[in-house]
């Protein structure tokens, strides 16, 4: 493990991470109700906010707009990645080294873990190469812990996720990502199971401000050290007033409420 | 991304790759309806033309023939592709390394990428390394992004093309080659996903010059940098014409209508 | 095979590890009976107990916690192991390299080989691997011999637990861990097969201090030459009191009657 | 390609190869006709004939009986090959490394290639490697192109042939050595298909001294540079009497009738 | 091949390996006659007999006993081998490089092939690795050459054991072991298809004195160049009588009942 309160991915121990994988994982369906989030340039600006300690993208994404926002943001190169075009068992290719990652300027790498999959082993061991490569290079390292597979019905079943943070833990990763396991009690022991590495709880599909808030504030009293979020970010039409909030609620302790109305009299104020 | 203006395989921010890899990938059928296109001294004759911006070809071909065009011919490697000999799930054998293509004097490589196969996550760490060394070598990288498989009934409609132009660009290949999605809507949408990075479309089989130079002048107007074309380049009497005509259209903005015109004053003037 | 005598994780010819990977192999389940055990913190404090010679963590667990303790506790890193959230033929994802396992201060490293399951070629290969690396670096090689699969319906069989012995001696293995196979007859035969390398008795699910005691005892008389115990000294109340009465019957000869009998006056004494 | 003018294996831009790797490919079965052609001793006598630019053997024959020969036969290092043991899905090991061919002396690599196969695409990367190789220790490269598999129901058919003469030319071989396909015709179609490089006929099982001769004459006469032969030579009673006449048909441009009328005078003059 | 004259493994021309491997490859149930024989010990003291050429054993064994023998025993490195708890297809994993088996002080590796398996393509490779690096470190190569799988109903006829020792010479074995082919007619053919390398019988299950002696003679006598035996001599009470008799055989040409006769005279003596 890092010492992570040197890494710029993490502000006060807390993190906030824009993830802007949609592209390649899910494909131009999940820009439809947004059009303009395909931009990765858009993407970048909304990361350009204080709230976000790092944006995740491809190395793709990464060559092409990196370069200028180099300055205001922090890079969390994905590196493996896979597009539903295929439907076979879940599996992920490593899309870019980790010594390519630290040329590109990342502080971090990112990793997809399918446990439960028949392609575990494999992509365990992939895993092993990105993480200790990213030691050489003193990068953290953020696993998408993400079980799925025959044996696993719910894969957000209290014990699934706990399992999830403790691969996290276990293999070597300084934050895990996971679903919210659906209570604050299940999101406490998912992140007890961690022990001293991060988790940072995945923001899902479009909810309501409220709703998606109270989730996070959830999350952030339970334990939890923050959120990876793409789409509750990007396909909102003010980005800018809900980091707000999410700064509030995540790096000041705020509750859902307070950072309700607090950005509301903003809005209010301009 | 390359600063592709520095790309002897760009000129003024347009493409047009004369790509000659049918004998391997379908072989003498390809070559009968004009024998003479089986001897590749021709097409290296045809890519002289002032307008083609490179020549992809397979490995062996430039061996053999690249050490005679090397000053008035760009190199643009093929770095995998099979024969269709075999009737296997989708796939692409590597024929020759990044670093091979260099030596040879390539300027940029190009990978197929079956996403949606089988392989495809053996083809995309494949592109992974072709795509860094490519980077090392400072040579252009790229991707005949033709999505195939199972769950892939149309290979042309708009959101797989889409999907085809976007993989390019998250995965880091400068120019993505697809197929055309059937309207200009469709095409711009296409080149929207791919970002910064560039969109060719692929010439297809044999049209008229009327018809496929109006595919071509749609394809450009909707964003597309420009054109990968063999057959349709090839099989004509008159390759030189139709190159005339290609290069009004893609590198001087002319309609398909005017650059029929001037290509015909031409004629009548020899 | 390494002089033993001179490895920090062998005493007098002798071996107790504190084997604590369970939150990989068998996730949160495991920590249940005893909640406070999911923390890697509590293992290391047992861990600094005179009677332990290695504690066998995987890599992420000796990153985030061996710092603090390298001066207290020896580590045996275990180098591979799969989640059993997976419910394929029997395998193991190689999670941590030997020459990373060394830069994080390891005295030895682990492996497990799952004799005659499907997999049993690979990963005698990745055995390799592990072993001339470990020999590179000066750390003993400690094999969890686990014959499993098909063709095995008993594993703790007389003649499959000396199989188990005896493919650690041939692979090159220092220390062998196996199951208790049911009688001091065949667990004197196993060790007789070991030849002059090491085995240890494997300490199961948790069973009373005198009937696990017991058992000990009757290892150590049959040649064994100590133990990997996991459950049964964490699950308890009192870790310490059993430590003291196992230091007893693997260091000292003492019977376990003699053993508890010394453990319960001390604990009089207090 | 090589400039194959300076190749030893080349004379007057004719090739004439002794290809013995019977042994490994088909096993004793094919020595009983003649059961002293066992002895790679006899071969490499009868490779000393200079109408013999080369000789073909497996690793382990060049290691015992090249060094004697080294002066005055060219060594062509067949790098793959399987006994016909196994009866799986065509393949082929990789039995010499190319760097080990160059060791041993060897002017050129030869290499099977069962395009259509299932295994075709990894047999083509395997022949990436050793081509690549190859080019830097200046070793000409000869591909055995045999299309076989599911699909194919004829390896002799002249579209076949010329396929697979293709696959020859556009992955990189200098040489292609092919079956005949039955007619002049197609022997020349399948030899314009190679471009520069150079098509030699397989020799097959044994026929007459003057229908293997005609053969061999319509080959040449349709543009083939040569011949690989094995059992039509090696078989004979007196094997210098067919390489005296095969020298004048190949290197003289002889036809059948003229080398049979000289080489029965020169019978007859002994 | 190796100058094999100068090979300490090697004497007149003549191999006796002393081959103990079946502790990995059969397991305990190997010992069970006499079960001292598990003793690793007790082997390489029976090996110091002058007529042992090499004592052939896994990584394991010669770590921990070798180092006390090396004045006086030659070492033959197996670097492959498998347990017989799998029931799969036949394969063997590569348990030690030959870099490793040259610093352990091997004088020549060995290797199975399992010709006929589904995985001969890939053991094939795995034995060019350990055969190249094995000249690099002037270690001679012996192969077991053990024809096996669906297509071979008897693994001991004579074309079988033919082709076995010609998968030896063109493989680049220097000494090939194989199975008695059952008369002496076999013997010879396979020892003529071998070339110039040298073959060695295979000691097979225990068999009388005299019933034993007299293959063995009957192989030397039809070209042979010695023998690999384990349980043959492991399993007799007196090992010394026997080796004492072998050497009559294979290096001084002596008869079997010679050989019987001046070993009794010895016993009688003593």
């Amino acid at each position: 493990m890092l010492p992570l309160s040197d890494s710029p991915i993490v502000r006060d121990g807390k993190v906030l991470i824009l993830a802007y994988d949609h592209g390649l994982e899910h494909g131009p369906v999940d820009f439809e109700p947004v059009p303009e989030t395909m931009d990765p340039e858009r993407v970048f600006e909304v990361a350009t906010h204080d709230a976000v300690t790092a944006v995740a993208v491809q190395k793709g994404i990464a060559e092409a707009y990196y370069p200028s926002y180099e300055d205001d943001v922090n890079l969390l190169l994905k590196t493996n990645g896979t597009s539903n075009l295929w439907m076979g068992e879940h599996d992920s290719a490593v899309n870019c080294s980790p010594e390519y990652a630290a040329d590109l300027g990342a502080d971090a790498v990112g990793f997809t873990l399918y446990g439960g999959s028949n392609h575990e082993v494999e992509m365990a061991e992939e895993f092993r190469e990105v993480q200790e490569a990213a030691r050489e290079e003193d990068m953290a390292v953020v696993m998408w812990s993400y079980p799925r597979g025959q044996g696993l019905k719910n894969d957000t079943k209290p014990d699934v996720i706990s399992y999830a943070t403790r691969l996290g833990l276990e293999l070597g990763a300084d934050i895990t990502k996971v679903k919210y396991p659906g209570s604050p009690e299940a999101m406490e022991h998912a992140c007890a199971m961690a022990g001293k590495s991060k988790v940072v709880m995945s923001g899902g599909s479009k909810a309501s401000d409220r709703e998606f808030l109270e989730t996070v504030e959830s999350a952030i009293s339970a334990g939890a050290s923050g959120l990876a979020v793409g789409r509750n970010v990007f396909q909102r039409e003010n980005p800018t007033a809900l980091l707000d909030a999410l700064e509030e609620v995540i790096f000041e302790g705020a509750s859902a409420d307070e950072a309700l109305a607090s950005t509301e009299t903003a809005a209010a104020d301009d």
